[in-house]
């Protein structure tokens, strides 16, 4: 018999950072596809929408107007899942119905005022001020003593629920420490005890000695297929530095944060000539006022496309009831977006 | 200040079968929506399609002939996930580098000869077959060494990554009890040895004592939108009897279970006048050769409509990073079910 091979056989894979495993089944990714299709984002959007809620100098659904802003812009999301003053209780029935009031605070960042951009789009200064946005907006919500987590994301294409493409992210800031940051602590926790070092500084050393999962990297940033990528072409940014938060980021580590966005963004597009969907956010320090010596900043990219611009892959029946499950290997997928360009797919097909 | 109401303010709320947190914003359900629309399910389909490798007398895609079956068909997945055969073996580097190899079989289950059905528009004895053979092989595949989780379950509509309208579903069976499955044994576990009690018959206990959770009811069992519900309109079947797995069912309880799914997914289609999307699947005891005294058999549905046919929920960015989050209240999407006919739209308006 065939000895044990990750490329070829099912196995399970752990994923350090939530404790959780992972199904992967390398033989699979040859089934042939019947299952829907997604549109292809190929649309050709104008510099400025009179329509767009987010262009500069237009009007929201609330009334309020956007300012001729040139650069980025943060403003309240005025329809934010969370509230600052929502009335604190909880409820409790028989130990088994529990519910306690949340509070918090939702923002929008706009990337650009440019309503036909995205992040590979954008040039490394700009994307480095979206960077310094996110650190301020950290600094700012995470000194409140109502807010002991930040997070701060982006939903990018029509198929990861993103209902304008004009580029921007968004933070929700709250209260409680949500359940995956809550996990990554309990882990990160475990390991600094045990070993005295952050897991994902060991985690990225073993990596780097490996090199068949990394993507790309520059003086301060390494990005990555994690061993555990649930997605077909996830990927976790990681800084070299142990640092906690975004905001511990040197000048030098920003502009290397940027460009390493840039460059892991423009392959994304061009591993199948479409705008590339993710959700993706940073992960940090909970704001507890607590010491988190712990913890280890990095960004999580969770892409669903599989295939082609048009077959995703869909987390649903054995995933939503059992584990996630993934198709084509980690290793194999880092290879794709290492064999790709770092010049964006419109530039050189224009 | 107003004093805290679920149905108003935001907030979290515990399901006690994973042990985690759900964030709850109830007033955001009016939000306009500028995004993706699905599209919706209203397809004619034939009572034969001489091109689906599932009716009954066609060739599949390996070249096997289904049988001119007339109830319902099992066979082996031509492109499982998890083989029997797989070589067995670990991997570890640094602790953090972990992988097993996993073993396991994937079987297919079409629920009718019909290509031109869905659950919903069966009768209750047809469906009651399908009950019948979930007994049939949690039975038959639960009593392996090499099996000890018997996964069933069905992705409904293209939206849910389903590629074959033909009405089945699926078993995944494994060497090791998935994530889901497990964390659900550990809390049930620690419920029953705290109360020597099922936590879920404590559970529907309190639901019929409020009411206005539950969906529907026969004489075996009830459908209800648990208090921790994450998908708009996902319900929770149960059995009043407590049992471990579907083979102890007795007759009238797989009646009765036929009814319940029939009169539940015939609410589904009513409720935006589209064959309802989902992923449904029974939970059920590992078959790992222990007792498992503190297991009550389930059935999870997952559905992602939200507003309409065509308005999904997407569980993206803050979804995947940090908690799951829904906006309509349990409460009242038990509430638009309950208020449903239990006579097939197709019925009435055709
Ligand atoms: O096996 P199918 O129906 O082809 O595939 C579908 O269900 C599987 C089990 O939930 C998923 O892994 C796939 O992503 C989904 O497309
Ligand atoms: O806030 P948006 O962009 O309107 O909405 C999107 O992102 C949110 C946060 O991940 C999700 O809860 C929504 O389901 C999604 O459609």
């Amino acid at each position: 018999m065939a000895s044990f091979d990750l490329a070829q056989h099912p196995h399970r894979r752990f994923n350090p950072l939530t404790g959780e495993w992972l199904l992967v089944s390398p033989h699979r990714a040859l089934r042939p596809w019947q299952g829907q299709q997604e549109a292809p984002d190929r649309s050709q959007r104008p510099a400025y929408d009179p329509t767009c809620y987010l262009c500069a100098g237009n009007t929201r659904a609330n009334g309020a107007v956007n300012p001729a802003y040139t650069g980025t812009f943060v403003f309240d999301n005025d329809f934010a899942a969370l509230t600052p003053d929502a009335p604190a209780g909880t409820v409790e029935v028989g130990g088994l119905l529990r519910a306690e009031a949340e509070s918090g605070v939702g923002r929008v960042i706009c990337f650009s005022p440019r309503h036909d951009l995205t992040l590979p789009e954008m040039s490394t200064p700009d994307i480095r001020r979206v960077v310094d946005v996110w650190a301020e907006e950290f600094a700012s919500l995470g000194a409140r003593p109502d807010i002991n987590y930040v997070q701060i994301f982006e939903n990018k294409g029509a198929v990861m629920g993103c209902s304008n493409p004009h580029p921007h992210g968004q933070v929700w800031a709250q209260r409680t420490v949500p359940g995956d940051p809550a996990k990554e602590t309990v882990q990160q926790q475990a390991y600094f005890q045990q070993h005295g070092r952050s897991l994902l500084a060991d985690y990225l050393e073993l990596e780097l000695n490996e090199q068949v999962r990394i993507v790309l990297e520059n003086e301060h940033f390494v990005v990555l297929v994690p061993f555990w990528a649930a997605w077909p072409f996830e990927t976790l940014v990681l800084p070299r530095r142990v640092v906690q938060d975004v905001t511990q980021l040197t000048d030098a580590e920003r502009d290397n944060f940027a460009d390493v966005i840039r460059r892991l963004t423009i392959r994304y597009d061009n591993l199948f000539q479409t705008s590339f969907p993710y959700s993706a956010g940073l992960h940090q320090r909970p704001t507890d006022g607590q010491q988190h010596p712990e913890w280890h900043l990095h960004m999580h990219f969770f892409p669903p496309l599989l295939r082609s611009a048009t077959v995703r892959k869909f987390m649903v029946g054995y995933e939503l009831l059992a584990n996630p499950q993934r198709d084509i290997t980690p290793e194999y997928a880092a290879q794709r977006l290492r064999e790709l360009p770092e010049v964006h797919y419109k530039q050189t097909t224009a």
